[in-house]
């Protein structure tokens, strides 16, 4: 029977998702919901591996996983709806395309593009309450990105990362980190290599408080050069963050 | 002891509600959850009466609703902030005035307008699921808008009114009713009086198709002024609707 890799991009709203991979103690995951859509499409079991381990609570706009299927009757492009009639409402497959049979979602990643949300001022909305964080003080947007910016290159990011991370090096490439405003949001886009356990939560919450205490450049290259997780602020809650895109070479 | 009427502002998203109003079987309602958290502020029972009596899942961005307050020491604006630190994320409390004594938020209103969002073309992203309905079809923006305007007007709208409606008069000033592009979503705003049960939804739902079905002015002039319910469409689902505004003589 002949085979066919694929891969699909994926949106979910996180907020009833306990992450995307599959907890042992059975929690709702993204994961499980995608493996039993893909499951009952194939009356036999599929497993799916995805870019990126979005936590509990984190949203993506483009996750990216790929799977094997031996449907040779179902043509790529009609997996998403088919997928998204076996779905529940809050994860949507928007995209899939064929991919060779090496192909890792993981591995062959070249960059992965995370967006945080934050609302200033007047305070979130009940319909935006599920999509960013608040934080009453209007922010000072350059100075937030002069601090930003010291994070571009590649570094080692221990200082940025979760004690738990079981990564073996913690140097990664970043290659965009940018406040922006978008309609009533403040925006902070980072993109780079690969990420740690927390790094863009965390990096976030950093920022942010060390704008507010009126800290600079210096301090943010002497706390990311300490390489110790104790010397960063606190971590920014997950309601904010996106996994924006995973980019491959093609 | 002094009293005083405040009629707060109150957003909220109705996915998890059962409408407005408290419910005989005990569901949850926004009217509960502020009576619950207005009784925690007070230490004893207080009631609150709303504009409208919103739909099991519809929104609102400006629904209003008047209380009595015996607490002379908290000014009017510090009531939203208190009670927002009460109630759950998805009831948020965006303004509070003194009222006359004489004040009711519902035999007071002059108008109340309402927005219903439809995400046409692609469908909606998993963050757009809960506020928007779905059109696979991109509706002719000036054949729905030459169909909205026969609304406008004093007229019965007994054809456009759920079955179990207890008015005794189906008359209904609808000041407003057009169809705009607003980002990706096509928006229909209609404004008037007051509403009968089920009405804007109906009347979304009648002219969506009707343009759909290429009908024109004529036959909806005839179905409005037909006064028979049995011969307007389906009932757009709640979600892509949100109680905007409540207006009052100042």
């Amino acid at each position: 029977m002949s085979q066919r890799k694929i891969c699909l991009t994926i949106a979910y709203d996180g907020t009833d998702f306990c992450g995307w991979q599959i907890q042992k103690r059975g929690e709702r995951t993204v994961q499980e919901e995608m493996e039993k859509a893909l499951t009952v499409m194939h009356k036999q079991p599929v497993a799916i591996t995805a870019a990126g381990r979005t936590d509990s609570g984190v949203h993506a706009a483009g996750q990216t996983a790929h799977f094997t299927t031996t449907l040779g009757g179902i043509p790529t492009e009609k997996f998403p709806p088919a997928l998204n009639a076996l779905l529940p409402r809050d994860v949507r497959v928007i995209g899939a395309r064929e991919v060779p049979e090496g192909f890792h979602a993981r591995f062959d990643a070249r960059q992965r593009r995370y967006k945080y949300y934050i609302k200033t001022g007047y305070p979130p909305l009940p319909w935006q309450q599920r999509y960013c964080t608040y934080n009453r003080r209007e922010p000072e947007l350059e100075g937030l990105n002069r601090l930003a910016a010291v994070l571009t290159g590649t570094h080692d990011f221990t200082s940025f990362c979760a004690l738990g991370d079981p990564s073996e090096s913690k140097i990664r490439r970043i290659d965009t980190s940018i406040f922006y405003c978008e309609r009533e949001m403040l925006v902070y886009a980072i993109s780079g290599n690969a990420f740690l356990w927390k790094m863009v939560r965390t990096i976030v919450g950093t920022l942010l408080r060390m704008e507010e205490e009126g800290m600079g450049r210096k301090e943010l290259i002497q706390l990311r050069d300490a390489g110790d997780r104790t010397e960063a602020f606190a971590t920014a809650p997950p309601r904010g963050l996106y996994l924006h895109k995973v980019v491959y070479d093609d």
